[in-house]
């Protein structure tokens, strides 16, 4: 079940779990998805603080998707937790990185959103100062 | 640049490349879309085809996407090749089960699907046995 992928010159391992016949070797494909999401976004915030001279001291980007509960399988909504960590001063210039990233930039997430909720959340120094994730969706996803 | 993502259990390393400030440590993070859409497919075929006792010899996916003019950079088609070489009598079976996968399996095709034409093309022991691109589109691929 093991497939190594090419993708733009570097090599990506995918396998199965050994339940369904794979060894465990990759992860498995379907949340490569998510994985594009989170990069996606990821180095749009970096690149576009990075305009600004501001870095920030920690980025750590946590995304889950809801699937489907019949065949195929499939993600029906995304959610994205930005943690970040910086001087206080360039919070405001952080949120409107991932903002902007979100609104306009993000191709995967534009993609995404024609089909899905994606909603996102923004963590500064430990504290939240953006979610449009509705409650409902939150205590579902708890 | 550099984000080292941790999919189910396993790390997956993203990064941009040098002329946009990265160091190419690993694949940018769009083409992951179309990485989780091979695995996805390609996993079923193998799956499909080992609950009837038969292993291809080989089996091979390459995915094309086609991105759009404008910000935000998405994807707007997709294709698959899929390569496969095996027993000549196991070539319906082949046939078969990557038609089963793309018509009712494959969650990332079916999500995809809803966004943008996702293509596809058999070839079996060198020869072609499917194609479901419009020509004018092979054409603008080609």
């Amino acid at each position: 079940m093991q497939f190594n992928a090419l993708v733009n010159g570097h090599t990506v391992i995918m396998d199965a779990p050994e339940r369904v016949g794979g060894e465990d070797h990759g992860p498995i494909p379907k949340p490569f998805v998510l994985t594009a999401l989170s990069g996606c976004t990821g180095m749009d915030v970096v690149a576009l603080l990075r305009k600004q001279g501001i870095q920030l001291r920690d980025l750590n980007l946590k995304v889950s998707g809801e699937i489907s509960k019949q065949t195929p399988i499939e993600y029906v909504s995304a959610h994205i937790i930005y943690e970040m960590s910086g001087e206080p001063e360039h919070e405001q210039a952080a949120k409107e990185a991932v903002m902007n990233s979100q609104e306009k930039i993000c191709g995967v997430s534009h993609m995404l959103k024609k089909i899905m909720p994606v909603t996102w959340q923004i963590v500064y120094n430990g504290n939240e100062v953006f979610n449009n994730e509705p409650q409902a969706m939150a205590l579902q996803r708890a």
